[in-house]
């Protein structure tokens, strides 16, 4: 039983009710693992290797921790600089197999560090569903000038292919740093305009990169504790939860 | 024997020559609880277990936590936020006790999410003394126009009051971040005004939430080591101690 | 075997391809250093104690963690700052036979805190190495009014005099934070005529401290990932080794 039960405004039945919540692993050993899954499991639904991380560590390190967050429900998957590179190879095939046989479940499809135009992308994003994985596609491009080109029509046609084409959940890029990218300006302040055409279709198959905390107050404030969130840092998850819960001073009852 | 023992300025005899250091804990798992006390287990007097990040994890966790503070010497106590939404849900008996069961010794009194009259605030403060526990009451609020809006007067009849009611320590709101908040300006720089009004009747009983390197610094070099600090980041504490022994750069020679 | 080996462009034949990386140790617990070598041991270099944290801990507790680095191969060495006070209070003997006795392999040799003639330097660079330490020395004052009195030309001689009297390595300074100090100007961006002076002689046994992503980017774009960074935060490791990799959006395809 939680603590504090009385005091919580939601029930503890995460989802539907909670939005999903995708956490960046930037590299966690399994001690902190541990202490991750033992604290904040519950409120993860994504852990995300981020970017080529995972290539820089044993195999059986990363079998170890998959392992670990396949057994509390968690789903692992690979950064999408991973698969640029290995769909930049032409090595696609052997990329989705050693992620098969590393314990991933989920497979990022991205073009944010490479050009994967649009017929390209979609075989990818298809491939992978056909190979069993759960796919969550990135709409923007990592390099802040070549972001601003994208126009937000694109955005939103990019958007409704992805998910034609079999992605389960569109991510709005943000890097880590959330600044100067996607729906927030150069002081991470959310775009109105930009996030209103996003939206027009709902937010249930989108996931925002919201590595600040003001964005992820923004962000429940607007769309309530469903809003599903990204990028957020492997400390800041418990912090995430209190703010959906309204256990936090920025939304204590306002959600 | 600590290492490099020759070296130190200051006996190790931690109170009452160092101040007393506030953690703030937003939710560590067992591995890191361990690890920080291990290396600064001596140099923390209270883990702060945030706002209401104790309401999202499971009570024997909970108690395993507190169990590990309370046997290092350090007095674990839930965040004020959390006896807000009690107080303010009419379930301040509940909270106490369970606060009592899960192994926290002290107790934070705020108003900085809700509104809590003077009356209301000294009650809450005496019950919980009533009750055995070490009160720690906070002055401030969370939201920086609402916390703009209380006068350096109110601040100094409020601080007055509490103590009179049983308030062990005072804390001075600063939040997470640091900044636009209590006395700090919107860069996170000391308000002297502020500080100089707010300590006239001395810093004993005060704890200064401080959670930037240069707000640690400047109070340090201003009132000595001795200096009460809070919201201190768990991964900061050590780096805290050797500001206050002259061990780092800034007050090297110093102290 | 390292996860997705056939995307990487480098060989993980670490040195000479890749550059040194030293990180900073603020105080780490034993059940992260083992996450840490476990994640990213191949990765590090050097490990560095920061300033006067080993004073802090007990003596058991260095020894545990100076063995785990070693075994590693990463090479733990105490921070400049605890030498400097060692070297102020005349007991430079007592501190190398405490370093050595704790199981450090390298020493630090700084003025960054204190004033240290250029003699008494070159002495304190000698007698380290006669007693079989690693010597890595940093140019840099910590206090950026008293950093920017330091000419360029001044810096370089002091590069080429401790290289001379048997530095292994010599650090440019720039704290934890990166900014306003050493090569970098107030937003932590390169001062591009400084760093050109500084390289004149080549780069091999330079250790640029570069605790920001975007200085790693740039000092890895431009001198390519064999250059030598340093004040790596611990969790920002294996972020950097990816940037070496070019398996991070900044540099894949780059290096």
């Amino acid at each position: 039983m939680e603590a504090f039960q009385f005091l919580k405004t939601k029930p503890m039945t995460a989802e539907p009710t909670l939005g999903r919540t995708m956490m960046l692993d930037k590299g966690l050993g399994l001690n902190a693992v541990d202490d991750l899954i033992a604290t904040a499991g519950e409120d993860i639904s994504f852990a995300k290797f981020g970017w080529g991380t995972t290539a820089t560590m044993d195999r059986e390190l990363i079998l170890a921790k998959t392992h670990k967050y396949n057994a509390a429900g968690i789903m692992p998957y690979p950064g999408g600089t991973l698969l640029e590179i290995a769909a930049a190879t032409g090595q696609y095939d052997e990329f989705l197999a050693e992620a098969d046989a590393l314990g991933f479940k989920g497979i990022e499809v991205s073009d944010g560090s490479t050009q994967i135009d649009h017929q390209k992308r979609q075989q990818l994003i298809t491939q992978a569903r056909d190979a069993g994985f759960f796919v969550i596609s990135e709409v923007g491009k990592k390099n802040p000038k070549l972001d601003h080109e994208l126009t937000t029509r694109e955005r939103m046609t990019t958007i409704a292919a992805d998910l034609a084409a079999g992605s389960n959940y569109v991510i709005i890029e943000a890097r880590e740093a959330g600044k100067n990218i996607g729906i927030y300006d150069a002081q991470g302040q959310i775009v109105d305009d930009e996030l209103a055409a996003i939206t027009t279709h709902g937010i249930d198959h989108l996931i925002f990169e919201a590595p600040l905390k003001a964005q992820q107050v923004a962000l429940i404030l607007k769309f309530g504790p469903q809003v599903n969130l990204g990028n957020i840092a492997s400390d800041e998850v418990t912090a995430l939860a209190t703010l959906r819960y309204g256990l936090r001073g920025d939304t204590v009852g306002r959600v």
